[in-house]
Order: structure tokens, then C-alpha cells, then sequence
């Protein structure tokens, strides 16, 4: 079978050797002569391979044990001795195994070697097949490493007169045999050799790719039988990006799809937002003009690249070497993404033109990465409830756990999913811009000079606050005081600290609970201005734009609306669920992390949950998009939950508008924060219910 | 089940009927209540549908028998009466059907008519499930309708707010639904829902064309799974364009994919001439140029593209209508229009990209049609052995008959298959353009005022000949001896004519075996003129170029070695099968057609045949385009006869130069025609033998 090693001649051709397979623990006989890679196939263990056991590619590596360990008496010298090719490629990089932790005597690569006496074989985590990185979010979480997309490696028998086999033909027999010697018998079933398909470009570029590369060449494959890129030689870089497309913002993800590691990350304002604040403006603006559609499926993709092109140069990356793209969005960012009309989304009865996955050609979406490569755009739930939504779900995984969650997603729109391993429920409801500080009179985005966190002393109402880009809290450490400078640093407020000061106006009683003010309180902050009622959070001298930063009876209005929905979304998802309660509260998006879950709470923005089991995980939604990405079975599972999750549409439930209306009330009165209302006094009619009824 | 027609009332739901189809006599016993069409179904006779029986289609209409047919009591009263849709479907037709031979009175459409009584259902041709188109070529033969593409209507449920169902899922549930109606049990297995894929530009028009269509929309489906159109309400307009790109000329065939029938067809010069007159001068084209692929590559289709559009105009065919065309052509014109350089094809050891068949995006290709549509190529059986005689076989089906055939077919290149039903055998071998009038002194093409047939007269040496574009023969009624016209119509020799002047100025001893000419001659037409010896055909007077038209030594060599080039190939071939002659020969090729098979026999160009097994069947290869386009099923044969095809590479076959030599003579030694050959004198040394070995 193979040639014995010079070192040992203990082993004949019907003996056999325990290995032991370390972290895994597993163990078995193995005949003599088997190498350890195909030993460790047959005993369950995975040991990555691109180069199909031809000791180039290396990722098979591992440790043997020197020593005795549970009664096996392991040794290097119990493998066969190396040939040239194995031990050009360890003694080669000496240094760099040192570096990594890993003995260079010890050090071989287990497609090559042959067992030849006992061993316990350690296999470092880069050589695992079943590779895993960890996520950090509410808790670590690991995502398994099974990217749609991967590379192999074949060594070719040249053509000859005599075998004049075409280059598609003679490329698809050698991959699907290294195919076989690299995924071996794991649950896996080698692809037919003529199920084996070729990008149109492949095929274009194959003749020079094999000749030029010495007949050696470098195959991405895709979900085990699309070859959507080939390349001379031996050739690792692999590359994925994770896409969240928000109504607001897109960002971006570059992962290593070998590591799994991200790269790097970049976002930007979604440049559609110039025709449109929410999805309904956009809606619109596709629906009154002309190109709206085109204009708007431009934008977003011409923005795209810039931030993708942008993100490889500053990594050194080349777009040809990204070889897929995972998408997700709400569902009319995903129409609009794909060039699909939201008209008929956004009018009776709703309807999108597909809930299912959907992967697409990097060349017919002109999106600037490998042209062959696919871009997979996560399922939807439903017209309201999108790819983003289906993202959350795989990354949070409410359907594998016991306990009853409720994962609110906030962002222009907010989705909400709630439930268990026995079913899922979602719903979703636009927020207004509120909470991204727009349509509030001195709201901004998140940035420099923006106030993001409040409190207001309940003896004297003065409030203090921090201030974003200034170290400690103002007003006092601001600086102003100095008679030198003209104004301060503050510009104006973002949307946490819009809903600190509405929390905590409320909490002192500036505001009662229906939002409106006691006109009867002794403070200069607490006025009526030129726009009706309002509590002044900074004056003047604090702020660089020559004027005092209130807070406004209007923002209060906008933050009840806001509040509102969100509450009333939530408590019927968990109504339709049958609970009172959820066990778990999940806040997810860019908002979600910056919001003080206290004030949230205070505000009735979120059901009754003990606090210590509210979370906020960050962009779920992004790290949905990285893990469809990174592991292809979690988009079966996102297109199975889409499949099955119960959709809850608010507008035409019953209960909606009596529930929001309701809902408006500072705390919601169902609330577990009932008990602070219940100690303050109301100040007479509430103009809310007026306006809620007639908005004029 | 459904309701019973009301001028009947003798039937109850258990009862049986015994029911007759015609033409096929498939007979059986059906339960009352069933519709003909399902009836059908179950006896194993398909009928046409396809609108899924909601009676809009009207593909499924049948004639009820009227009287006794064998025992059987049939009358059109034996099926339920008339629902509204179905009355209005055939009254306001009456005089269609009328035209059509169709009594209206025993008219039905089976998917509405539910069986009654004994019934003989006649089934129109036009309404068969499997219906056939007969190809006119050496013997008619039927042509199986199977495209690939195939069209459905659907009457979708309208979305509502209880029913929100994405467009692309209600479009696949109703997809499914339908066919499993219209296949029924006939060997057909249902796709699942998730399976039907949609083309991205499928899905971007899908909600309009939902809409406009009120939610009946017609949908073209690719190869059972693969929705590939859609468009609004009922339509049945599914064209396709068989292709044959040959190395001189294009050919295109309009076919309506329902009736199978050549709606129109059209030719043009390969637009690649002008880079090179065959393929090995255009591989060097492409070779020697910097963009010499694209060149090649944007010359083909954008000359496809215009000949596709003038013949769609002409015939007053949309673009988008067209959903399918298939390509043949030899391997080198195949990658030149794929884009495919030929590098690794022209040079040792002489190795295609590809030898399997493609299914290309219209769209990718840039090719005039409905962008979704495919382009499907041909699969090769090696280098130079393309998808052109791969069709050539699909067409004469030599791999199902028990005789050995010889298939020629001539073009630029010449491609040979032998064999029958035990195995087939290949090669091909350059012809130089001399068959088509090129590189011959006076030759030209096929056109007016080309000589296309000469006869020599034993006795006084003088020619009669044919003018393609005047009646009759040559020279006598040209009218050259009326005094006041100056000259006349001949303008050159086209192929077949060099072909003819060779054979007969061996047959009347002008030249010798050895293709020299014989100076002893009483003849003014034999002479030695300018390029030496020569034989005028025309003089100058009868010429519209004013001077003598001969054939002259050059010439005749030219057709020497296209002919030993020929027969060497057919021999070898027929050496592989290990038989002597073949059962038949086939002549392909335009130039095959043209060709006087006695004067090529002569000549040995072919190999011993009895004269009445010679055949010319036209382009064979357009025909195999046209089958491949008609019937899927044809195009697996072709892939699997091109994967067990033997290729013989003449180039290595260690007899061929030898053999090569050999049949430089005319006619070849081992020709039937030998005993001729031996009764004419030779008459000294060839120069033909030294100019082989030593070229200059």
C-alpha cells in the first residue's frame, strides 16, 4: 500500500494501532499503512484539506503526542518517516509552527503520514474540520464554519495525445475525487461528475488558468457543485461579506470564509435616504416617479459598491477574491435591493413579490465583487417582517431555546419576533425616525457634539448630561464657564438621550402621564417657547449653535407615538403567544445597544421583564447576515422559520388602535412601573387623545 | 364530483363506461363523472393542455365519435353538456373548426366534457400530447415534440389580507398544481414547490404581469423546474431558433416550439471569413491579436444577432418571444461563439475547453432573444469533432440501425462518422475551401453565374455546362452568338463544378490517374497557358469577365488533396470498425446536396458503396439543431453518444500519411472504379508524389 518508513520496521501490512484523537476524545484500531487523516475520517474525526492529501495545502497539520497518555504509548517515530514533499513544507516555515505553539518534531501533516505503532494525535483548532468562531453578543455564542463556498485544490494529469479529455471534463473528474478523499464518508455524498456545473466565466477563463499554473489549479466551489472561480496554482484567499442594508444605514462585514474571523467592517448612510426617511417615503418616491424604481435600486447598489470597494482597498483585498455576499434587510430594502417593485408591497393587501431566499449573480446585480460569485439574499417572514428579521432569528435562535423570548429590533422600523422552540410569532411597525433623533426639533444623529445620556436632579430639575466626543458629564466639566470661549460643545440631542429626558422628565414630574407639562413648577428650564411648552436642557453658552437645546412637547409627542407602537406590537405578539410575559427580552440594532434598558422601561417602550433579563446584543441583524455567510445550513433554517413563523398583522387587528391609544400613557398603565404613575399627579386634559382622533 | 349535464341523467357516480381513443385504440373502462382528458390520462393517452383544464386553452379538444364503433354505442350525448366557458369557447370558433376538418357538433374540450356513456373519442393531431413533425431528408422521418421550454397558464387565487402570500410562492403552489393536472400519472414525477426556480428577471416582472393579468398570468417553464417568462392572461406565442454556424456559413431556423413546425428560416456568411477562410487560419487569428478573441467572438454573435433580427421582423416575431435556441457548429466555432479562446484547441495535443453541452443566460451571451431565455450548445466528441456532428447523429441516427452507415459531412471541414447500434466511430479532417469554390483559380461561390454541373464529351472534348440563374445548358443557349451582346453570364466554377470538371477530364483522359495532363491532345481547350497545363471550360465570350475560364493544373491538385484527405479519413475509419464498405453513405453538408455522387465516386472522395445506398440529406446539422430544439430528450442522446464515441486523430494514426499519398490518385487504387483507371493511359511522371514530400 505504501512504503514503510526507514526508522520503524515494526509494522506489518494486517497489523493494526490504537489512535487516539485529541480534543475529541475519539479513539478506535486503525490498520497499519492508513494515513492519519483517512484514520481520523474513519473514526468521526474532521481534519481540514484543500489539497485532497497531496501535501500542499497544509491545513491538515497536527501534533503527535511524545509520551504515555491513558495507557497508550505515543511517539512521532510511530509514523512513517517523511517524504520530501511533507518535510519541504514543515521545515520550510519552523518559525512560524513555533510561533503558533506547535513543536516542529512533532509537527506532520496527517494526509502523509502513515501509522505505523500507537498514537494520540492532538488536532489543533485550524486543522478541525468543524471550525468554529465565537460571537460575541448578549452571551458568546459559536458559529460553526460550513461556508457555502470553498476552495480545492487539484494537482491534474496533463493532457496528452493519447488522453485528449477536455479541460471542463478532466477538472470535474479530479474534483469530485478529491472531493471523496477530502470529505470521506462524514454525511457527505460525492456529486456526481457531471452534476458538476461551471460558471459561464470559469469556463472562459479555464484553459489559461490550468496551463499557466502548470496544470495546478485552485477551484470555490459552491454549495458542493457550482465552480463559480478557478485559479493557477495553489491559492487560499477567500472571501465573504456580510451585508445589512437598513433604511438608514448599510453596513458591511468582510469575513475570512476559512476563519470565519471578520476582517474588517465599514458602513455608511443608506443613500436612498435622500429620497425618503422611512420605507413608506421610499415607497412613495418609487411609486410617483417615473425611474423611481430604477433610481432607488441604483442608489442602494451604487452605494454598496463604493462602501465594498472602499473596505477591500483600506484591507488590501481584491474584489475578485470576495466570492459571496450575503444579504439582509427589511423587506422593501430587499426589493429595492433586487430591483423588484415595492408597489404592490406597499398597498392592499400587501403582498411582496417572494418571502424565499434568493441567490442572484454578482454580474446581473452589478455588484462590484467576483462576477460568478452569488449573492444570497436571506428570506422573508412576510411584507413587514424581512431578511433582517430571519437574520436576528439565526443569530439569537428563539426556536432552539425553552425559555419564552421577546427579540425587539429597532431601527426606522422596528421588528419584533417573540416565542420558543414550539413557535414563533412576529410582527413589525415603523417607529418614525424619533428614536434616530430626526423629527425632534433639536434631534441629530449619534456624533460629535450630540448629547447621549441625561438625568435631571428630581430637587432642582437641573439636568446633567454626557456629551458624545467629552470626557465626564456636563454642563459642568464643559468648560464654559470660561469667559474666553463663545458657546460650548453641545449641538443637540440623539435618540437615547431623547428617551432619557422624556423618562426622566416624567420620573421628576415635569411631564405627567400623558405626556403633557405641569405648568406649575419653579424652574426656568420648564417655559412655554415660541413652539408651546418645554424644559431647556442646555442654554446657549453650552451649545455651538448660539441657542438653548430644549426638549419640546412635540418630541414628547413624537416619543409617545413612537413608545407606543412598540409597546402595543409587543404585547399582542405575546398575546397571540398565550403569555403575559416574556422570560427574556433580546434589544437588538445600533438603538437597541445605546438605549438605557431602565429608561426604556420606565417609558412603557417594553413589556414587564425583570430587568437582569433584558439584553441588548448590538446589530443581530448584521451578525445574522455574517453567520448565513459563514455557515450555509443556517440559511436552510432561516427559509424553514420564514416558512413557518405566524405572522401577526397589526393593522387589521381588532384590539390595535384601543391598545396603542392606550399604549400613549407614560408608563403604559398595564405596566409594572404603575405604581411610579400611580405617585404623580395628572395636570388636567390630555391633548394626546385629541390629536390621536383627529390629526388636525 | 361535479355536476351531471342535465340533457343526461342515466349515469350514477359508480357507474362504468367503456371509452375508446382514436387514433392510438387505447380502450378502457371509466368511471361516470371523470373528464375525457383525465380519461385519457389514465389509459395512457396524453392530451394537449395548457391551461390546467379551466377550458381557456383549448389545446384539448376531441371529437366524439357519433354511431357504432366496434360494438361501442357512441354519441357526443355520452358527455355532460356544456358549461358556459367551455359553449363559449367552441361557438365562437364554429368556423375555425369547420376549416379544420372539426365537426362543431362532436367538438369538445376533454378537460370540461365528463363521460356519460360508452364513448370513441377522436383525438386531433393537434391536440396529442405527442405529437411528431415529419423532417424530409433521405427517408421523412418523425421529429418527437418534447422541447425543452414549455408554457402554462395559471388562474391564481388573488392575494387578500388573510392570504398574503408572496407572488413568487403563489406562483410556484398554482405552478405545481397545474402540471401535476396536465401531466397527470404519464411517467412524470411533480417537481416540489421550492424547486420551481425563477430567473431574477422573471421575478422583477412578476407583479405587474400578475396584476395587469388580474391574476391569470402564462408562465414558460425550462426542462420542468425553471420559470424562465411570465406574462399577462393567456398566451401561447413560444418560439425558438435552431443555429448552424459553420466555418462559411450561418443558418438560422425560426421554429414554433408548440407545432414543431419551421416558421421561417434564414442564411448568412459566417462573418468571421474576413479574419480567415477556415478554422485553423481563425485560431491563428486570435492567436496572433491582442483582442483576437473578442474580434472573433463579437463578429459571430453580433452577425447572429442580425440575422436573427431580420428574420424575426420578416415574420413579425418579438424578441422576447423566442425562448429557446440551440447552437451547433464544429468545436472551433463553438468556443469562438461561447468566447472560449481556442489557444489549447489548435495546438498539441489539441484539447476542447469543453466537450459537454452548455446551457447559457441569453443575457450572458448578449444574443437578441428573450434574455432569460437559454442558449443551449451542443456537446463535441473531441477537438475537432464538434456539436455540429453530434447533430449530424441525432439527426441519422446511425446508433440506432443495424447497418453501418458513413456519415460525410462537408463543410470547410469534414466530419466522418461510422458504425450502427454496436458503436460509432469518428474523426475529421481540413477540406481546404476548394469544395466550395475558393483558392481554384476560377472558382466561386455558389451563386449566379457560376457553373454548377459540366459533362466533357469523350469525342471532341467539349464541355457542356450549367449556369446557376440560366435555364438549360451551357454554352449553346447562353445567346453569346447573338453578334451585339459583348460577352456573357459565366462569372466562375462553384464547387461542385471543379468537382464535375476533375472527374470528367479523368473520364475522358484529358488527365491521368496521377492528376497530370495529357499533351498529346487534338484540343484547343487544352493548352499551356500562363499558370501551365490548363483545360478551358468557358471562352471569354461566353464570360462576363472577359477572359477564358480553365481549370488549370492547380486546381486540379487542390482537389486532389481535398478528396485524399476525404477518402483517407473514411477509410481509416471504416479499418477501425474492422469492416470493408459501408451499408450506406450519407452526404451531408450543403455541399454534400450539391454534389453528383457517381462523378465523387469517380473522383474517390468516397469509399466503395453500391451507388443507390448514396444519400444527400441536406444540412444534417441544422436538421440535429432543429431536433435538439424540438426534443429534449434528443439532447441527452447527444450527450451521451458524445461521451462514447471513438475518435480516430488521423494526425497520429501512423498509416495516414501513407494512405494520404495513396489516394492523391484518381481514382484510388482500391476504388471500384479502378477498372477505369486501369483502361486510361498514364502518361509519364506525376509531379504530384515529389511535390508532397518536398512542399518547395
Amino acid at each position: 500500500m505504501s512504503s514503510i518508513g526507514q526508522t520503524m520496521d515494526k509494522a506489518t501490512p494486517t497489523e493494526s494501532f490504537t489512535l487516539v484523537f485529541q480534543p475529541s476524545g475519539a479513539r478506535g484500531k486503525v490498520e497499519a499503512g492508513t494515513s492519519i487523516r483517512r484514520a481520523a475520517t474513519a473514526l468521526g474525526v474532521e481534519i481540514e484539506s484543500i489539497c485532497a492529501d497531496v501535501a500542499t495545502c497544509g491545513k491538515c497539520r497536527v501534533l503527535i503526542e511524545d509520551g504515555q497518555f491513558g495507557g497508550i504509548d505515543s511517539s512521532p517515530d510511530h509514523a512513517s518517516s517523511m517524504r520530501s514533499t511533507e518535510e519541504l513544507w514543515i521545515t520550510r516555515r519552523t518559525n512560524t509552527w513555533r510561533t503558533m505553539g506547535l513543536d516542529p518534531d512533532r509537527l506532520r501533516l496527517s494526509c502523509q503520514a502513515e501509522v505505523q505503532g500507537h498514537m494520540v494525535v492532538f488536532v489543533p483548532e485550524s486543522s478541525r474540520g468543524n471550525r468554529q468562531i465565537i460571537r460575541k453578543a448578549a452571551t458568546d455564542r459559536h458559529i460553526d464554519i460550513h461556508p457555502a463556498v470553498r476552495r480545492y485544490y487539484l494537482e491534474l494529469e496533463p493532457a496528452t495525445l493519447a488522453d485528449p479529455l477536455g479541460d471542463v471534463e478532466r477538472v470535474s473528474l479530479s474534483l469530485v475525487a478529491a472531493m471523496s478523499r477530502i470529505h470521506g464518508d462524514i454525511d457527505w455524498v460525492a456529486p456526481e461528475v457531471n452534476d458538476i456545473r461551471f460558471d459561464f466565466h470559469v469556463i472562459r477563463a479555464m484553459g489559461d488558468a490550468i496551463r499557466e499554473g502548470d496544470w495546478k489549479v485552485s477551484l470555490t466551489v459552491w454549495q458542493g457543485h457550482r465552480v463559480i472561480d478557478i485559479r493557477s496554482g495553489y491559492s487560499e484567499e477567500l472571501y465573504g461579506i456580510a451585508v445589512d442594508i437598513g433604511s438608514t444605514a448599510i453596513a458591511i462585514y468582510i469575513c475570512d470564509l476559512a476563519t470565519g474571523e471578520v476582517i474588517g467592517t465599514d458602513s455608511m448612510m443608506n443613500p436612498q435616504t435622500v429620497f425618503g426617511d422611512d420605507i413608506m417615503s421610499r415607497m412613495a418616491y418609487e411609486n410617483l416617479h417615473e425611474d423611481g424604481l430604477a433610481t432607488l435600486h441604483d442608489s442602494v447598489t451604487s452605494g454598496l459598491n463604493k462602501l465594498i470597494t472602499r473596505a477591500l482597498r483600506s484591507k488590501r483585498i481584491n474584489a475578485t477574491d470576495v466570492h459571496e455576499i450575503t444579504v439582509v434587510g427589511n423587506t422593501t430594502m430587499q426589493h429595492l435591493f433586487l430591483g423588484i417593485s415595492t408597489k404592490y408591497l406597499g398597498t392592499m393587501p400587501f403582498v411582496p413579490t417572494s418571502h424565499r431566499a434568493f441567490d442572484i449573480k454578482a454580474r446581473d446585480l452589478g455588484i462590484a465583487i467576483n462576477p460568478s460569485a452569488n449573492v444570497h439574499v436571506l428570506p422573508s417572514a412576510g411584507s413587514f417582517v424581512g431578511g433582517d428579521a430571519m437574520a436576528v432569528v439565526i443569530a439569537e435562535e428563539p426556536h432552539k431555546q425553552e425559555e419564552n423570548l421577546l427579540i425587539i429590533d429597532i431601527g426606522t422600523n422596528a421588528e419584533l419576533i417573540a416565542g420558543n422552540r414550539d413557535g414563533l410569532v412576529c410582527t413589525s411597525t415603523p417607529m418614525g425616525p424619533a428614536f434616530e433623533g430626526a423629527h425632534i426639533e433639536y434631534g441629530m444623529r449619534a456624533a460629535d457634539g450630540a448629547i447621549e445620556k441625561l438625568e435631571i436632579d428630581s430637587e432642582s430639575l437641573e439636568p446633567r448630561y454626557k456629551v458624545i466626543g467629552i470626557e465626564g458629564w456636563g454642563p459642568d466639566n464643559l468648560g464654559v464657564e470660561d469667559s474666553m470661549k463663545e458657546g460650548g460643545p453641545v449641538k443637540g440631542l440623539c435618540g437615547s438621550a431623547i428617551i432619557d429626558a422624556v423618562a426622566e422628565m416624567f420620573r421628576v414630574g415635569i411631564i405627567g402621564a400623558r405626556g403633557h407639562f405641569n405648568p406649575d413648577l419653579q424652574s426656568e428650564r420648564v417655559r412655554k417657547g415660541e413652539l408651546g411648552w418645554e424644559y431647556v436642557i442646555a442654554w446657549s453658552g453650552e451649545t455651538s449653535i448660539g441657542r438653548d437645546i430644549p426638549v419640546t412637547l412635540d418630541d414628547i409627542r413624537q416619543i409617545q407615538l413612537a413608545k407606543a407602537a412598540l409597546y402595543t406590537a409587543a404585547h399582542l405578539l405575546l398575546r397571540e403567544l398565550g403569555i403575559e410575559a416574556p422570560d427574556k427580552i433580546i434589544l437588538a440594532g445600533a438603538f437597541g445597544t445605546h438605549i438605557d434598558k431602565t429608561k426604556a422601561m420606565m417609558l412603557g417602550m417594553i413589556p414587564n421583564c425583570p430587568l437582569d433579563r433584558v439584553f441588548s446584543v448590538g446589530n443581530a441583524a448584521g451578525d445574522g447576515a455574517r453567520i448565513a455567510l459563514l455557515n450555509r445550513h443556517k440559511r436552510m433554517e432561516a427559509q424553514q422559520i420564514a416558512r413557518t413563523i405566524r405572522r401577526i398583522e397589526l393593522p387589521v387587528d381588532p384590539d390595535f388602535q384601543n391598545e396603542f391609544i392606550q399604549a400613549l400613557n407614560l408608563p403604559h398603565m398595564s405596566h409594572q412601573f404603575q405604581a411610579i404613575a400611580d405617585l404623580i399627579p395628572d395636570h388636567g386634559p390630555d391633548p394626546m387623545a385629541r390629536r390621536i382622533r383627529d390629526p388636525h
